[in-house]
């Protein structure tokens, strides 16, 4: 499952890796999972790989004694099928072509996430034999009205289909600062989920994520991914977790007043909807495709060559634009992980 | 080159391929290239190859004239030389391990950008035998101070290297609405490199971009990339370029209300640094990792399962997220162009 670049033998100091390059930190990432592991024991967490995109991270979780997993996408369920990690695999997304997802039933067990009579019917004609109602609760995404919530597990058994559960994501919820009021909607929230489940029956009610992992009282199980590698934006929130992903870049550029300076990495190694990445030592003024502008803490020096790590503020998509992550104890490299879940 | 996907025989229809996929409009692309080579013939261009990162699209502009090409990193250098595209390469960027530059000069002219004592050495060391001098023109990132122009070029020619001439890049005014301004603006910039040109000498004032394309009067060749795609945030300024880049999705849900609805793909198969996308027929709401949800304008009626073409407001970061491009005439797909240039 693990990657590694030719020509390299483990371990090396980060100064040797091309930039900009992607860091995850053991001690915080080991931390993180042990973090999540005490509160959400084994199958009371269904991590959700969208935000690793990496089996080697899947397997990670596997041996803190998680088995189950919910996917975003289809590759990322062929993927972790593909790697022995096909337990029980949730698509907690729609989809319309789940021939795919038919196609992995000799080697997973797998469930596909239905809100409309269209996927439902997907569902059927792809071959796959389970499905979660997914049922809108609150966030204008995906996830049918509750009302209609029996009548498509009405109609999924009919055609002889196995109704696991209800699914439902809060995810309009996951960055309240104030976390009684937090509490207060996600159960507001959750109270929709369990009038559906109600109607639906089945043993899962999935919901859930990094931001609500501790408060959502409803869901037998929470799809958090997160809280494994952090952002600068759920730390904001206050959570239990650590930033653990960073982007290592060099400096390639100072400018002759000392006023600015310029890395080796820009929005094209990091996720930007959530904004610009932060900075040890240093303010961000913009970024470009392959370079960040900083602005330099007072009485900090600088000079080209100097190593210098970007924390982005949104884990996710950063992950999703490269092939590998590098695994580090300090400035020693100890492993590659690839990034072997990425597109569609 | 050019790769195409197993088991596929084009021409197939838009409907046939996996969403999200990348859509380039071929009619669009043919006739943005010829509006450039219209005005910027043969060597007047050197088209940025980081706008597009593929070695298929580099070769269509080859076959409308132009043999120059500049790139923003080593990966995009190695593999225009290996295409076969080296005729004269400019990395238009700093690098301080250039030895992989160095390698690639037995099948390639390979030129640097250098911008101080550290990356001159470096082209040095690193075996490259060809340099710019990078001058900061107004936008605050690489460049080395007017001032130490003439320095760095006797210093690079004391070492044996040749030195081409100045580069420059205008980044801060590619955006201004107000041509006149602009034009006043792009003329003031522009004289500091040709004062910097006037002490470093040699042939190449490298410079401009799609913003400025047809007002730089100074730049011997202009570095413009992104027209050939175009995204909805230069389309603002008014240039004579057509958007050619979308983002096929399909409709995956539709709120009972009908009053929101959501596509297959989001901000993981989008650049966002310029903001959301633009869809024809509805408004953007919000983009989540896989899931854009879309406001439908009134009067227009949607189902699951409908193909929803998402302009992006920058193409260069939008094209690094996926592995290829479709060509398509219409809705018929003609060809699939690997996006062979990403990464680092």
């Amino acid at each position: 499952m693990l990657v590694r670049a030719k020509d390299t033998v483990w371990p090396v100091n980060v100064a040797e890796l091309t930039t900009p390059a992607l860091l995850v930190d053991e001690a915080a990432l080991a931390d993180n999972i042990s973090a999540m592991s005490a509160v959400l024991p084994g199958e009371r967490l269904r991590p959700h790989v969208k935000a690793f995109k990496s089996t080697a991270l899947a397997a990670r979780l596997v041996d803190a004694g998680h088995q189950l997993f919910c996917c975003a996408t289809i590759l990322e369920m062929e993927g972790m099928a593909a790697a022995g990690l096909g337990h029980d695999l949730l698509l907690a997304n729609e989809v319309l072509d789940a021939r795919r997802l038919g196609a992995l039933s000799d080697q997973a067990q797998i469930t596909v996430a239905v809100d409309s009579d269209a996927t439902l019917r997907a569902a059927i004609d792809g071959g796959v034999k389970k499905v979660l109602i997914d049922v809108n609760v609150g966030l204008p995404r995906c996830g049918c009205d509750v009302r209609y919530a029996g009548r498509l597990a009405d109609a999924a058994r009919a055609a002889g289909l196995e109704v696991r559960g209800v699914m439902g994501y809060e995810g309009h919820l996951m960055d309240l600062v104030d976390r009684d009021k937090q509490r207060a909607e996600v159960a507001k929230s959750m109270a929709v989920l369990a009038q559906a489940h109600e109607m639906v029956g089945g043993d899962i009610v999935s919901a859930g994520g990094t931001g609500t992992f501790d408060i959502n009282e409803v869901a037998t199980e929470i799809q958090a991914g997160s809280y494994m590698l952090m952002d600068t934006h759920y730390a904001k929130v206050g959570l239990p977790f650590r930033r653990a992903l960073s982007v290592l870049t060099r400096v390639i550029s100072v400018n002759a007043a000392g006023n600015f300076l310029v890395v080796d990495g820009g929005l094209k190694a990091l996720g930007m909807d959530h904004g610009n990445p932060t900075v040890d030592g240093a303010t961000v003024f913009f970024c470009s495709d392959e370079h960040t502008t900083l602005i330099p803490d007072e009485g900090t020096t600088w000079e080209v060559g100097d190593l210098v790590r970007l924390w982005p503020a949104h884990v996710d998509p950063t992950v999703a634009k490269h092939r590998s992550m590098h695994v580090v104890k300090g400035d020693t490299v100890i492993d590659e992980y690839a990034i072997d879940l990425r597109h569609w």
